[in-house]
């Protein structure tokens, strides 16, 4: 099978082209490598060292001996979209190209609009596109557990049987977004579902839990490694609390910590995906999949990343600022996640060993880590705190560019 | 109270200052005359000849006696927007400018896409600068009863209460548009609701049905006139009923015809937009209205045009085209529309009144018909007839100019 990768050079994009490769698959990608930029613009970067993208592909070549194509370019320029769609006419694509960072999306009006707009419009792109010169091709989108926000009822996947004054259907599950960021994936899961309505394409929506971990079977050799993002804005609270054990500063589990969440391992969600690729669904069907394995409280990451830190010599304080996100702190959290089960995922990681992955890589890197200390405590703020806006328009957020190659995808800094 | 109507210059926006300015409100006005050209592009005009907006404004200032005051610009220009709000610190804002024409944003791709980008970048600086300028005004924003679909149980007003696996929960009714354009509304819908949430501005959505009628008791004077669009594009299917009747065109309702909407007099949507203007919601309140009269059928709807029609002489058959849309063309339909009858809004005007009153004034503009005769019937296809696009983004829609002003608000054409 062929497979387009949209967000080939990200977090989940970059492992999951490996794992196609290496299970016999064509991979083709694309990237505009804006996520790069724009960790460097919160003055971040990746913990593990990534190489510019023709290196990414010299070693897949080297190391797998397979030949991994590349189109840099803009999923908000149509005729780019549509010219690699009708050279490559794939037979599956994954869409990871979106703006995926819920803090980026609340810094100010400019980051909201444009997570919105940029997500959003290329996602219509890829339809249209899809309808114009591979219509058969199956559409694996990337969306997130968080669309649904957290119901007081068990969250279905994606369609759910309704009673209501006596009548009966089977309606879309309510969504209740807890961002700018989580309601564009709300806004992409409509237009998608739409565009298998009225052209009979065929699509898989996978709704995300927070994704953990830094390596994968095929991360054989370090130039093979995928990002790993620890600050405030791209990193998840997980990451951002080994990171702190790592660099010695307090683990900050927002509010009261019993915020709860879905979790899966990278690899498992790997797994995840390759299985939604060979089972696709048929044309016209809108297939919904919530895709994690267990849930998992802020605070019980906070301790269990607490407990694992000291197995590695390290001795971090817990502490407890204020949520700046708005967000229920105690809550019900049932998602059902049978989809996936009934074609034959099987959970393959443990959190508590892959957190000692991590540890065992972080602290590889911790130089890298100490060099971003000041990237790790939330600055984004939800709220409009003494109901005066924290980030005026007016005045852009200060930007602390980051040493570190040229716009691209040149190396994120020196290596550690 | 100072009444900020976003859209002013448009079928509901203007009618709406007629009558607030009437009631003894301060109106000032946003618009971009975007409908005036987009209405161009597909070769159409308004029935009623529309005057340039200064000389709207003169008539105002003339035959009511009240100062119409106007910014025009652009609702995707943060700046802009932000800057009205700062001069003007409205108590309210009537939300009306979005792109609105379901086939419009049907036509291809780049219209799609400008739908949905427009549409929710101007809410989201709606809402910000809201924030920034004015948080404690109301906003009253224009959805529509197409957010909903046609499920096969009741339409609850924007929530409902759920039980699902032995819990219980009030959620948000779940939303399936018919349309890119609809999709974008439900999609404004999502991040006015979170910002009443996160930042606790006051919200009213008005989901509103299709509106009816030419007149409101203010419209007192020719020069006081609404548009009217009678196009395939723009007009409604009763307003392209009545325009085909008027010219000896068939009444063209399309597929089976069994296809039910909600609607509601042009007169008595002003009333119910007022009501709530007058009876705001409370701080963090994000409130949902169904505004809708009664519910028909566009074979209702063209066998009451057929029958009026020939009180005025005229003779139309009806033909029935096959649907160009994807919909069910038999359906349940029983939204509930409680909130505002609690307010106080009583059903003044009867569809058949109404429709005598715009077959009056139509047989008087004959000849403004008589020239767009050709853009009343459907080309525009929410399909892929024959697995082809019929609308091919490389070949753009061929574009009919119609004679008539230049750029901006220049009156559509000689008047009749």
């Amino acid at each position: 099978m062929k497979v387009l990768i949209t967000g080939i050079d990200g977090y989940s994009g970059w492992p999951l082209a490996l794992h196609l490769l290496s299970r016999g698959h064509d991979v083709v990608g694309i990237d505009n490598f804006v996520t790069r930029r724009r960790v460097r613009e919160v003055g971040s970067w990746s913990a593990t060292p990534i190489p510019p993208f023709p290196r990414r592909q010299a070693a897949v070549k080297e190391l797998l001996g397979k030949d991994l194509g590349f189109h840099r370019g803009d999923m908000t320029r149509y005729e780019f979209v549509r010219g690699v769609l009708e050279r490559e006419k794939p037979d599956a694509i994954v869409h990871l190209a979106e703006q995926r960072s819920a803090p980026y999306s609340m810094i100010d009006v400019h980051h909201a609009v444009a997570t919105q707009v940029e997500n959003l419009t290329g996602t219509l792109h890829l339809v249209y596109a899809m309808r114009e010169c591979c219509p058969e091709a199956h559409l694996v989108k990337m969306g997130t557990m968080g669309e649904y926000g957290t119901p007081n009822v068990d969250i279905a996947e994606g369609f759910f049987d309704v009673e209501f004054n006596g009548r009966k259907d089977h309606l879309p599950f309510p969504r209740s977004a807890g961002s700018w960021y989580h309601w564009s994936k709300v806004f992409d899961s409509g237009d998608v579902m739409f565009a298998t309505k009225i052209w009979g394409l065929k699509a898989t929506d996978v709704m995300q839990g927070v994704i953990y971990g830094i390596r994968t079977p095929e991360i054989t050799d370090d130039r093979l490694l995928t990002r790993f993002d620890f600050d405030e804005t791209w990193g998840t609270a997980l990451n951002r609390f080994i990171a702190q054990s790592v660099v010695g500063l307090p683990i900050t589990p927002y509010g009261k910590g019993e915020q709860k969440r879905g979790f899966i391992a990278l690899e498992d969600s790997m797994q995840s995906l390759r299985i939604a690729l060979e089972n696709p669904p048929r044309a016209g069907e809108y297939r919904v999949f919530n895709q994690f394995d267990a849930a998992y409280s802020v605070n019980e990451l906070a301790e269990l990343a607490h407990r694992v830190a000291r197995e590695f010599g390290l001795n971090p304080t817990i502490e407890h600022p204020p949520d700046p996100r708005v967000e229920a702190e105690q809550h019900y959290y049932n998602p059902l996640h049978d989809n996936l089960l009934a074609l034959g995922y099987r959970r393959t990681r443990d959190l508590e060993a892959v957190m000692r992955e991590i540890f065992h890589d972080l602290i590889r890197y911790r130089r890298r880590l100490e060099a971003r200390r000041h990237v790790m405590q939330a600055t984004v703020q939800w709220r409009v705190p003494d109901s005066r806006p924290i980030l005026d328009a007016r005045h852009p957020r200060e930007v602390r560019p980051a040493p570190g190659g040229p716009r691209g995808s040149a190396s994120e800094g020196p290596p550690a």
